[in-house]
């Protein structure tokens, strides 16, 4: 490991580098830690700043965690705002300094530098860009100036392109706060950390709130305070919100020579050390690597980038690291509901194409005994391996407690934990709080009747075809149930009639069977495979899954509904 | 494995006798099931009977969840009600049976027979019981009648005798419906389940919700309307709840012979067959094996017992059974606040005589980003093998979402993880969630340190005598927190000021540090240890936790108070 370091430099102030120096002053008293950020601010709250737009926080100032002056007096931590490092000279260990208020140029040696210089906004070089008021959030001044602009002047309508974290709690901010919203998205679904059949639930989320949002649709140009979409759509926009994404900011370790990975975010080893050894890196700046997919990543968490800060520390100050890599577990609470994802999702699969057997399950029980006032249904989707039924991945929506479900998960991939583990998971319970089987056991359950062939399933997304084929579906739910709104063509044959109604179920093609949450249904098709059917299918997700599934494309396009009414409940 | 049970009966018909009936009748349609209850009801749901005292759950009826028909008209499952099992004849495989309505006896054969009757309220022989109108809470029976001597009458004054789970539940309930509510406790805390030290939190929560808590003392006697301590204090009554445990309703089991443990429940094997292999037990009734405390073990709990009813279903049908023992798993809601818990307590480690090293850190951070204005701290106590780092069990107590951290920590535990797994957890994260280091990666973070010896601790419930007997300790709070209420004779340094002040620092005695929550206290710990400062000791839980540690004792004895002033925030 070689000396202690007896000079740190610290380039950049929020999140990894805040962490990284602080950590390093807990190693070592005597050690000098300097801390540059370009920008006004250190130590501010990242993830929060689309809650100033709402009031929810209402100074944009309460944002800011600490201020230079407590970096000095709590940790003798040299913090200087508004000094950007503008070169490394790796063989002489010194950065070049530009104090961005005086114009003066100085430099610093180091002993260790570390980089945490986050990531940039995404603006394409839109045509008529210059023709619309366009924002970007990235840190307190970007959405105190956002704020400042909506509130001082009578502007009402504003349009956020992109449908990732930072432009849906942007658009839910907004739209609290009073504003008109639309919201563009190019693919054709928000927030894609999301499989497709869960993100309906946050569509109608967002449509239930009269957020206006477009869906596979692209920004062409700008005119005079319109946004010109490739259909020709025009939606009048005082503000423009531009939150495609970020991008690494790389500029400075580029320069150096430093060796930036695949992704185009600054590759680091083990120890979060770049190709030169004496430069840590942390943060959104770099690539994570990812143990499910086994690929490196770029991964703008704070989470993780709070550990690898830690890590680098540690290792210059002679500590081994323990890393290990990321499975990407985040959260968002939209409007009225939480939401919350961990490990694999099918769409990561496919896009990472990996070559991994895999099923899931969606359920929706209720997050706490149903008598509770606040209880709740929880959409729930499982992703597991087959066959050995290690789990991958999961995805929960709710108005409930869902990132603890989420989180059971998370820790249970960390240990390469199965369907069979989950399923025995002891977990804490009384009614305020769960069910005496809680929302993973039974995830689990499913997951295992479906590892086990027990039976087969069809998913939520497939049921439009199944219903356009005038494939044969049984709506075992009492008969009240149904005439509230069932798939058109299904047959209703209640659970506690079925078993003297089976002369009624064809045996020369498939049957497809449901109900509200797929309870009965599996009830009713353990009875009738037992009574020698052999061609039955339940439809994970059953009714209520259909209805989350199909309405938002139902009333955002012209196709036919697949069901006489929506039931939500 | 023989062959598959033609007909199976249960005894009992709430969650195991349920489950295990329903499970039965998905793995085989034809099997005769008949489920035998001697109570009224069937499935009713047993853990939210307390929430009928308080009228959140309005309308008795709600609280059983399926009839006796629609078991039939469902599951083709012959639920009886007030059918009360006599007795077992193993030998030709029947049992007798008393229609408890028409007094008509008769018998029925099985091939299996599933035992789950559950557990019965002690109630002592009191001297003069009959003089107060006495209730016991173990049915829906029972807290209708409870509810309608309340309503019907014009009493208001209610003792509880008993401070577990259904003690303190009902406690809650009565009070939020408006009554006055003591509740005794015979031992200095209640709630066992927890740690002395965190169960302060509750006695607090108690006595600022006006329940008049009495710990300590004894029921010695009754007279007319009045229950007598052994204190001597006497309190009024006009109705008394006895809520001092349960044991587990073995009559039948013994009168047949079955082996009965050593806790007094029904013993067990791993596929939860009684000493007779066509006799199965679950539930409230059997022994249970904990798997860390490596000793068989009652746990009156819904999940356990619900996994258990499965198991038994499974095994009788070949299917082989995945007995993972038990941790212990429970959650409360009490007023305003949740608490829950998971594995071992310091409390049961003692009680168990557990031949173990361990150690435990407390900390009270945010369970939110702390600009969230729900933001609440939460309580959080891990406990952990010394020198592996093995966690053994967790305790957390707040406002907010205690029950996910808890379930993190079950997970965790299930896999045999240590601190430094914890550390590592990556869990989901958005400000309204959790902080982007959550409360449990904090708890494992400190915990390491007290495992590596990095830098010695004390706890709360050392404050007291340190104090007396005039120790050395610092508050390194700023000077305006120190002056809203401090420990008595403790020292102000501020963290800021710490490493110019360090010739004010005793060095021939040992020196302790606290602040808010010790996170202040922990930097300026490391500082002075890296400036040659040797013997420091971190007051784990800091002052917030001496606050709520001492003041139920402060205000419901004469002791003099160690703080200037109390401070809870």
């Amino acid at each position: 490991m070689g000396n202690k370091p007896k000079k740190v430099v610290v380039v950049g102030g929020v999140a990894g580098g805040a962490t990284a120096a602080a950590r390093i002053r807990r190693l070592s008293e005597e050690c000098e830690i300097i801390m540059l950020e370009k920008g006004p601010h250190v130590s501010f709250s990242n993830c929060s700043l689309p809650y100033h737009l709402s009031g929810l926080i209402e100074d944009h100032e309460d944002l800011v965690m600490m201020k230079p002056d407590d970096f000095y007096s709590q940790y003798r931590i040299d913090a200087r705002i508004y000094n950007e490092v503008t070169e490394i000279d790796r063989e002489n260990k010194k950065v070049k300094i530009k104090n961005l208020v005086t114009g003066e140029e100085y430099e610093e040696t180091y002993d260790k530098l570390v980089l945490s210089p986050g990531a940039n906004p995404i603006v394409p070089p839109f045509e008529g860009l210059e023709k619309v008021n366009y924002f970007t959030i990235r840190n307190v001044v970007d959405v105190a100036k956002l704020n400042s602009f909506l509130t001082d002047s009578v502007s009402k309508d504003v349009v956020v392109i992109g449908g990732g974290f930072i432009g849906v709690e942007v658009c839910e901010n907004l739209k609290l706060g009073g504003y008109n919203v639309t919201l563009i998205e190019a693919t054709p679904q928000i927030m894609n950390v999301f499989d497709y059949d869960m993100v309906q639930i946050l569509h109608k989320e967002m449509i239930d709130n009269d957020v206006n949002l477009i869906v596979n649709d692209k920004v062409m140009k700008f005119d005079k305070d319109e946004v010109i979409l490739e259909s020709s759509k025009s939606i009048h926009a005082d503000a423009v919100v531009i939150a495609i994404g970020v991008t690494p900011d790389t500029r400075l370790a580029e320069k150096a020579g430093l060796k930036i990975g695949q992704t185009r975010a600054i590759e680091v080893n083990h120890n979060f050390q770049t190709s030169d050894p004496d430069i840590y890196a942390v943060g959104d700046a770099i690539e994570a690597y990812n143990t499910l997919t086994n690929k490196r990543a770029r991964l703008a968490l704070a989470g993780p980038a709070l550990r690898q800060a830690r890590s680098a520390a540690d290792h210059m100050f002679g500590k081994s690291v323990d890393n290990r890599g990321v499975i990407g577990s985040s959260a968002i609470k939209l409007f009225d509901l939480n939401a919350a994802v961990t490990g694999l999702t099918e769409n990561a699969i496919k896009i990472n194409n990996l070559a991994l057997n895999y099923d899931s399950v969606m359920i929706i029980p209720n997050d706490k005994v149903g008598l509770m006032p606040d209880a709740n249904p929880i959409h729930f989707k499982l992703i597991f391996e087959v066959p050995t039924g290690r789990i991958l991945g999961a995805q929960a929506i709710g108005r409930g407690n869902v990132d603890k479900r989420i989180d059971i998960i998370a820790t249970l991939i960390r240990f390469n934990g199965t369907l069979y583990d989950l399923k025995e998971m002891e977990l804490c319970y009384a009614p305020p709080f769960s069910t005496a089987r809680d929302v993973v056991n039974v995830a689990a359950l499913v997951g295992i009747n479906v590892l086990e062939n027990n039976y087969k399933q069809v998913h939520v997304s497939e049921v439009r075809d199944l219903v356009e084929s005038g494939a044969y579906i049984i709506d075992v739910r009492e008969k009240d149930e149904y005439e509230e709104g069932h798939l058109i063509n299904a047959v209703n044959i209640p659970l506690s009639e079925i078993r003297n109604r089976t002369n009624e179920i064809p045996t020369d093609r498939p049957v497809y069977l449901h109900c509200r949450s797929s309870q009965r249904s599996y009830n009713a098709l353990t009875a009738l495979q037992h009574l020698g059917f052999t061609n039955l299918y339940n439809i994970s997700g059953s009714f209520m899954g259909i209805c989350y599934y199909e309405y938002f494309n139902d009333v955002t396009t012209n196709r036919k509904p697949i069901v006489t009414k929506y039931n939500f409940k």
